[in-house]
């Protein structure tokens, strides 16, 4: 496996009901480096892990265009370095930003996306830019979409989901024979974190019930990565929403799983 | 479908543990404008039910019977004009007043009721009217009761149940085939939403490990709502005791649910 | 069963990140009363258990040593009246304490261990005595150790169980037929309450997502307490991280359970 | 000083807005033996004071009129037995209950009111008994009443009490003065905590801004126990509302230091 | 006195620290409506008082530009009805709107400005257009500017408010001596509420140790409403923050008094 | 002025009520480059200050011992290195260490002290090395111990303090007169930041109503650092009691205002 760089994104400058997610990068990374680094899933230690952190960009306030564009960049950065981009968010909107810089480099790529909201409006209240819009922005580069664990969205999203995307709801169910279709393509892989029930991850802008658990996520980047995953995203952490901490604590030990997932699997593969 | 009239019971005055679901009502009415109005359990949006929110009552603190009296009338007065009535509380009692109303209209009707708590005592502390024997008391004017999710109450409840409801303890185990036998006579449901673990539902007074989930729910609601319901309410939220705000987010999603599975299982029956 | 006799190790000195599980005994103390008598999972009442509350030990604060030896010197008079000691903690080092009474009354004995965390450290940073060692400390003195639940831990730990220990990772399968080698052997069984999934338990010091249910953890104690058990303890429940107070509900009631199972389960045997 | 005999009133039946100072005495009780016995104010100490704590009644919920009558009850019994009542509630309103049993022992009686609110109604949406009618019930059965730190109330309240009570607004401005005249008389001291600015006393259900100091409000106290009182509440901790604990400790200081003046006064005087 | 016309301007697109002044207008009119009626400092009635309340205005995420430009013409709207606009913020930032709407409309126009922070800063990170450069933004519009209660800043905001605004630094000392200079020219009063000591307003974004009182805050506001005011504005209440719900009480509270001190000193003026 | 060392102290193993402090000197590192350079209060900027930070000590939990023997040494380091020792706690007990090598360095030595606690304990249930014994221990070593802001402890403190240190009660009252005996020997300047009104800075451990404010806190250390202060502290935040983070806000201001005294009183002195 190359070299994995980390990178914060602390925007959430679309969010149209709670913000915080831009408190998200910073939190993660305040507690990462307590938690254990083996994982006893993978029996797999993260010290075999090559990886950095470059920590968070220095996003502006109230300028969407541009805080894509230096997303982009930092992304376009991290790949002409022959290294893989693993973005933290923010809100979902900073996936588009980093998946511009990848849908650049190669001439097909795939999305899988976990999550629970559909993100497939055409615009939300006339913007085209929007945490409500991004996999709609995001497929109309993509070669496909594949969406898995969606609960929530309104009816034009389902009836677009129909005609255009691969959609599974509110469950990871037949995830392993599903994506075998993408073969040996790229991937982008965009983890919007409130996939999660909301008993495990309450800390999140938009909490919707029946969600999947820890453990299901876990199984599914597994398989997820063991295609050919070239930048991922973890994002919507909100930690201020959570005072015990524990959204936090699994968003640092999912990404220790994650980090350890993109390595053992490439080596694997 | 008649149309269905919701209204808010927020009435806290039995409560002898910790108080807070008088808020319950409006924290549900302020977020559920806010959900989305698609179905995606269902494939059914919210607008083609035919609903109406006619508001809170405005109930007297500290004359529980006159509190009763009130819910008594504005449910007759809904049923006079031939709508479906669905109350909001408020702690368990308010199901009194409620049913008091369907039971005058009714010759016979039964109960199904979805809770942690059995409430089969015939008097709390010496008080007859409260959130702890509502159910004892709808039980002395029903024609049967049938109880699932059940796992709390003291030994007498128990044993009172052996003899008089059906009892499913801590879960709907069962629940198609147990209703059966009611056929298509009239059926009020009432749900305490501490049914739910309180891990998804923890903004309740009372909360009880060991419960069903939000999906478990949809799911029972849906076979219920089958029968011939002619009323319903749902209780028991009392959103300060959760600051992360899902109880109520799950709250609104249910009713959202609850409201389509009225309406297509009638379209449909 | 002789009488139960529970005492509180208000003890969180060697905590090395959040501390607060000397609230812990309290809390559970002010709330146990308030529960329901009555088991509907074991149709059995609590007034049927033989059991008194000796309250807290005063425990120094700074003086790990010296609390250890108070523990010890409790325990073993509650042993020397031939009565079932039943510590609440408090962080889990106090664990050592009881088990050193334990230790010196039996020849052998085994120690059933559930816990997210296999506390099976050497040393932490350079201390011998520590929340992260307490398991390696008993197991020196114990016949055997199994664990059950675990999910975290440095590599350290899982090399050293995979000689040392019998050891299920985050979850209790297999239990029933793994404790069948101990026979009527004398059992210790120490409850790290994180053994929880912090979805239903975020009340503790260090939440590790992927854990067991409420009702995992009673059947696997109903299993557990069949066995020759004669010394227990439950501990790190930190109340003050979880506001809506369902943690220390939930403690509370396991302990019902506990004590009923404790009773039963010997009467039965 | 004849004994000082305390007990708890846990009602908040007919709060309107936030309940939550049924858990006031309790909160008060719980903490009130971990502060200092030692007053830096006055240079007297707590062991030097003949008090005891009787604990907290047993009050019905929902039944308001029985309420009052429990209150007075108990104030009676105390009285009989030469000991002076010292109430801890609870809302405002159970000062009724303890107030009519000081009115029918002596032939003259005034009362001493500190508070935000002036609590004048003759009917809360039409209810007699109320937080917010208490005092006027009171001033009904009074020879007459003195108001401070009242900032809060409708118009009709002003009004009332210009022609019927001596007010002084936001302040204890004059105090010493001003209850000059009352001489020798029996006066009842009752304390609304919400006299208090919302900065030093968050835990209440109806903060209002523009509010007294903790030292105010002990040289205040310190003044009037100069008087003859012969009964005494605090009321309106609501614990649950500030969970910085500081409410709470500071009703804990504030029991101290009115006990100390209760007796150091009496012997002075 | 004209008619008095409130509107929303939930906006917190510029905020770099916390975010949450968006929930501020919705909240403070979520319990406006519960407060009294009476000012006990002005022994006025709010009854007495012309207002209306055009509710929030909808403002787009991420679009700082047509922000301002909507809250512009809705102030415009307000002033061309002949009637006085008062904004509920939102982040300062909003101020700029609606004065900009002012300052049309007036040949010469002053600002008084009340807060804790100087806001004089050219730009921020960049940002032209930011809640730490909206008076400066401002002061390029206005014939001067007047700020009180300032105790923040960088060092260039206070070199430049020496040359160029009339700044007392954190107290209202001199406000009544110092605004006479005026006149009787139009000034827009925008009011940051986080000039209150963060003791007693701590839910705002950014608090500020060493601020002024309610009580001060009420007696400035009612000596510069005895100018010729023709517009104003409060903003910077983040509820979130306080979840003990006194900063909103406050912010309830005096939003009544401002607008009994907009109506009695125009009547008496 | 010397280089000002700052290292944090994050030790709260004597803690007898609530544990927290440990998180305090990150908090404040957190927060502290946040804050604007700029003081209002003496119009000097930190980057005129020559400061550096060492970070935490990796303090041993449960050794409290060894814990002061760190500090020591650290402190000891400093002074040799000719820089001035600034230590953030941590709880109070943490000030023994660093005092031990500010008196191993001078013949004599002053302390002055601003606390809301006498900290003048022999010993805390038999512990020597305690919190409540801190400056008893210092007392020992010392020359002379100078005491503002008191306003708790036992009747044995306040009888010691009368024959052995000099204390001011709850206030800074004539703190400069004071002082002056001290003339120009060392001093070591030790801030309990409890001294403080819990109003402004909820966020310790041990609330005390009736403190200072942020303004006295500022005046009164700009008059102590007149004299030949040779070591400092500043302890007993735990950001965790207070969920609207101005407490630690408010100890990073007044921290930016105590390296400003330091420095700019030295070049003045």
């Amino acid at each position: 496996m190359n070299k994995i760089t980390m990178f914060g994104a602390p925007f959430d400058g679309t969010t149209s009901y709670r913000p915080g997610t831009r408190f998200g990068p910073n939190a993660i990374r305040n507690e990462f480096y307590g938690i254990e680094n083996y994982s006893p899933y993978f029996d797999f230690d993260l010290e075999d892990v090559n990886y950095q952190d470059d920590g968070d960009l220095d996003l502006p306030f109230g300028n969407t265009i541009k805080v894509l564009d230096m997303i982009e960049d930092k992304t376009s950065e991290i790949l002409q370095k022959g290294e893989f981009p693993l973005m933290i968010g923010g809100e979902h909107l900073v996936t588009l930003g980093a998946f511009r810089a990848i849908e650049k480099k190669y001439d097909e790529v795939y999305i899988v996306h976990f999550d629970a909201h559909a993100d497939l409006r055409d615009d939300y209240i006339g913007e085209k830019l929007s945490h409500a819009t991004v996999i709609r922005r995001c497929f109309e580069l993509a070669t496909a979409v594949y969406q898995f664990g969606i609960r929530s969205g309104d009816k034009s999203e389902f009836i677009f989901a129909k005609d255009n995307t691969i959609m599974v709801r509110h469950s990871f169910n037949g995830l392993e024979e599903i994506i075998k279709s993408i073969g040996n393509k790229p991937v982008y892989l965009t983890i919007d974190l409130d996939v999660l029930d909301p008993s495990e991850f309450p800390g999140t802008g938009t909490p919707e019930a029946g969600g999947v658990s820890f453990l299901d996520l876990v199984k599914a980047t597994d398989i997820v990565t063991k295609l050919n995953v070239v930048g991922a995203d973890i994002n919507e952490l909100s930690p201020t929403y959570d005072q015990t901490g524990r959204s936090t604590a699994l968003a640092c030990k999912f990404l220790r799983e994650f980090l350890i997932c993109l390595t053992k699997n490439k080596k694997e593969g």
